[in-house]
C-alpha cells in the first residue's frame, strides 16, 4: 500500500509529483495551473474572506468526509455573507505514513463538493509532519467570495423577524457521536454535511431582504441564536416543538445527556427575516434538498434582550444558553 | 500556568473568551471586528492569493518562531507575485495543554510582523486537538494581496538576463538544523526569517523590471533555480564564489554533509531581471536591511536549457539539480 512518506511533504521532487498527479488531476482549472507564489484573480471589488481548519475525527463518517467538510464549511461561511463562492485555497498537514488512497478519496470528495456550488481551488500548500503529531490529516480552506447581496449581518435583526431553521438540527453532530462510540444505530443517521450555496442562491433570486443568515455549526442552534441575540439586542423566542428534530438525534441525545441545539450542523442554516417574507422564503428554500425540512421556529421580541427562551408545547419556558464545557471536540 | 483546553476550540463561551481576550487584543482592526461568519473586503479587483500552513519545529528558533515565520511567509508569496499584503486570514490548530504563555508570545510576534508590512488579519479560526495528535502549536495563513505590477512570472525570464539573491543563503534551514541537534555553535548564526514586502516595494517603485521573482523556501536556492530554468526554456549558469553564504551556514552544511543551496531561507529572494537593470536593483534592495547583502549570482543563457550550473572560482562546473529525498522536515 502506497502510503505519505515525508519527502511528500519537503518541496523537492516528490512534492512536485505529489502535487501533479493527485491535486492537479482532481482541482485542475487555469488559475490553478498558472499560480506560483500565488494566484492571480479578478474580482469584482467587493469580495468576503474566510477560513476555516478542519480536523473532524473519524476522517470517514455517515453522509461525509474530512474532504467534503471542507469545502463545505467554507463555501457556506461566504454563502451566509451573501457571498457567491468563487475560489478556495487548500492547505494540507498531513501525517507520516498516512494511506494514499486515503488522500486521493478526500481529494476526489473536495472536487465532488467543487462542482455543486462552481467555486474552484486556486492555490494550496502541503505538510507532511513525522507519524505522532497529526491524527492522520487536517485541511485548512481559506475562501473569497463574491459580494451579492450587502448588508446581511446579525445586527441588523428587528423585533417581529421570524426565525427560520433550513432543515433538521444536530444531525452532524449526532453522526460523529455515533461512529466515535461505535454505536450501530439503526435508521437513517447521517451528517447533513453539504454545501448550501444553492438554497442561499434562490434565497437572494427571490429578493427576499435577509437580516441575519448563519449556518448553525460548532455550537449549533443554541450558539446562533444566543450570539444573535446578544449583537442585536433582541429576544429570541423559539417553540420547541416547531425545530425540526430527527428520532434518531433525538434517541442519541437522550441516551447521552446532550442538548441537541447544542450539537453540530454543517449543511443546516438559520435566517431572520420580516415576518410578511418567511413563506416566500420557505418555498424558495424546500425547492432544494438541503433546505427540504425548512420551518419558521420562533421570532424576535423584546421579551427579555440578549436572551433565547425556548418554549415547549406544554406551555413552560427556559433559557436555551450558550454552550459551555467541552462539548463535542474535533467535530469539524 | 494556563494551558489551552479542548474548550477553547469548542465554539461555545471559552472560544469567544479566547477569541476576544488574546486575539482580538493583538490583531485589532475595524475589519476583524465586523467580521461574521467572512470578513467583507473592499479591494482594487485584481488580486492574489495564498495560502500555506506552518509547522516548523521547534517553534521557537533564533531568529524567529511560528508566528513570525507564519506571517513572514504569507507576506512574502504575495510579494513576490507584485502583490502589496492586504489582509491575511489566520487559522490554529492547538494541542491541548499547550501552554497559554507560549500561545500569547506567538501571537504578539504575529502582530509585530503585520506591523512591519501594513497587512491586518481579518479573520481566523482556532481547533484544539487532544494531547497527543498534534506537536504544540500549527498555524495556516492565508493571504490577499492587491497587484501593483502586473505580469512578473518565471515564464517571463529571457536570455541575459541577471540572477540577484537579496542576501546569504540557507540561513533558515540551518539554524533550524542547529536548534534541533542541540549544537551549540558560536557566531551570529540566526534565521533570515523576515517580512520582504518593504524591499520588494522599493524594487517595484524604482520602475525596475522584474522578469521573475521568487523567495527561496523550502527546497532553497536550488529549488528556485531549477523550476525557474524548466518554466522558462533557459540555462541558469551561477558562479559559486558570487552567492552570498555565512562561514556558520558553510560549516553545519560542512559538518553534516547538506548542499547549503537547497537549505531553505524565509527571508531571501532571487530576481531574474535585464542586467542593465542590475545595477539599480542592487541598489534599491541595499538601502533595506534584508537586502543588504543582495548581488548578482549569475544569468540566464542557452547553454544547457532547462538546467542549472555552478561554476566554481577555479574553473570546474557542475550542475546544480533539484533537492530529492526528505531534506530537512518541517522548516516551516
Amino acid at each position: 500500500m502506497e502510503r505519505i512518506q515525508l519527502s511528500h511533504g519537503g518541496g523537492g521532487e516528490e512534492s512536485g509529483k505529489l502535487i501533479r498527479e493527485l491535486f492537479y488531476r482532481y482541482f485542475s482549472n487555469d488559475i490553478l495551473l498558472a499560480a506560483e507564489d500565488a494566484a492571480l484573480l479578478h474580482t469584482g471589488g467587493k469580495i468576503a474572506f474566510t477560513t476555516d481548519s478542519f480536523t473532524v475525527s473519524p476522517i470517514f463518517f455517515r453522509g461525509g468526509d474530512i474532504g467534503k467538510i471542507a469545502i463545505a464549511g467554507t463555501v457556506n461561511d461566504l454563502s451566509m455573507m451573501g457571498a457567491k463562492p468563487l475560489y478556495l485555497s487548500s492547505s494540507f498537514i498531513i501525517e507520516e505514513g498516512f494511506e494514499f488512497e486515503k488522500l486521493e478519496k478526500i481529494v476526489a470528495s473536495m472536487a465532488e463538493e467543487l462542482g455543486k456550488c462552481g467555486a474552484k481551488i486556486v492555490c494550496g500548500d502541503t505538510k507532511v509532519v513525522p507519524k505522532g503529531t497529526a491524527d492522520g490529516i487536517y485541511i485548512n480552506t481559506s475562501g473569497i467570495g463574491e459580494i451579492v447581496r450587502e448588508g446581511i449581518s446579525a445586527a441588523t435583526i428587528e423585533e417581529d423577524d421570524a426565525i427560520i431553521v433550513s432543515g433538521d438540527v444536530g444531525r452532524h453532530g449526532a453522526a460523529i457521536l455515533m461512529e466515535r462510540e461505535g454505536l450501530g444505530i439503526s435508521g437513517d443517521l447521517r451528517s447533513d454535511c453539504a454545501v448550501l450555496w444553492g438554497v442561499v442562491e434562490s434565497l437572494l433570486a427571490a429578493d427576499i431582504p435577509i437580516h441575519a443568515m448563519r449556518d448553525a455549526t460548532r455550537g449549533g442552534l443554541a450558539a446562533v441564536l444566543n450570539e444573535w441575540a446578544v449583537q442585536s439586542g433582541v429576544c429570541l423566542e423559539v417553540e420547541e416543538q416547531r425545530i425540526p428534530l430527527s428520532t434518531e438525534v433525538q434517541g442519541i441525545c437522550e441516551l447521552f445527556g446532550f442538548e441537541p441545539y447544542d450539537f453540530a450542523n454543517e449543511g443546516t442554516f438559520i435566517i431572520a427575516l420580516p415576518a410578511e417574507y418567511a413563506d416566500r422564503a420557505l418555498e424558495a428554500m424546500r425547492s432544494h434538498e438541503a433546505g427540504q425540512k425548512a420551518a419558521v421556529i420562533g421570532k424576535a421580541t423584546h421579551y427579555k434582550d440578549g436572551k433565547v427562551i425556548l418554549r415547549s408545547a406544554y406551555g413552560s419556558s427556559r433559557y436555551l444558553d450558550l454552550p459551555k464545557g467541552e462539548l463535542l471536540p474535533r467535530i469539524c
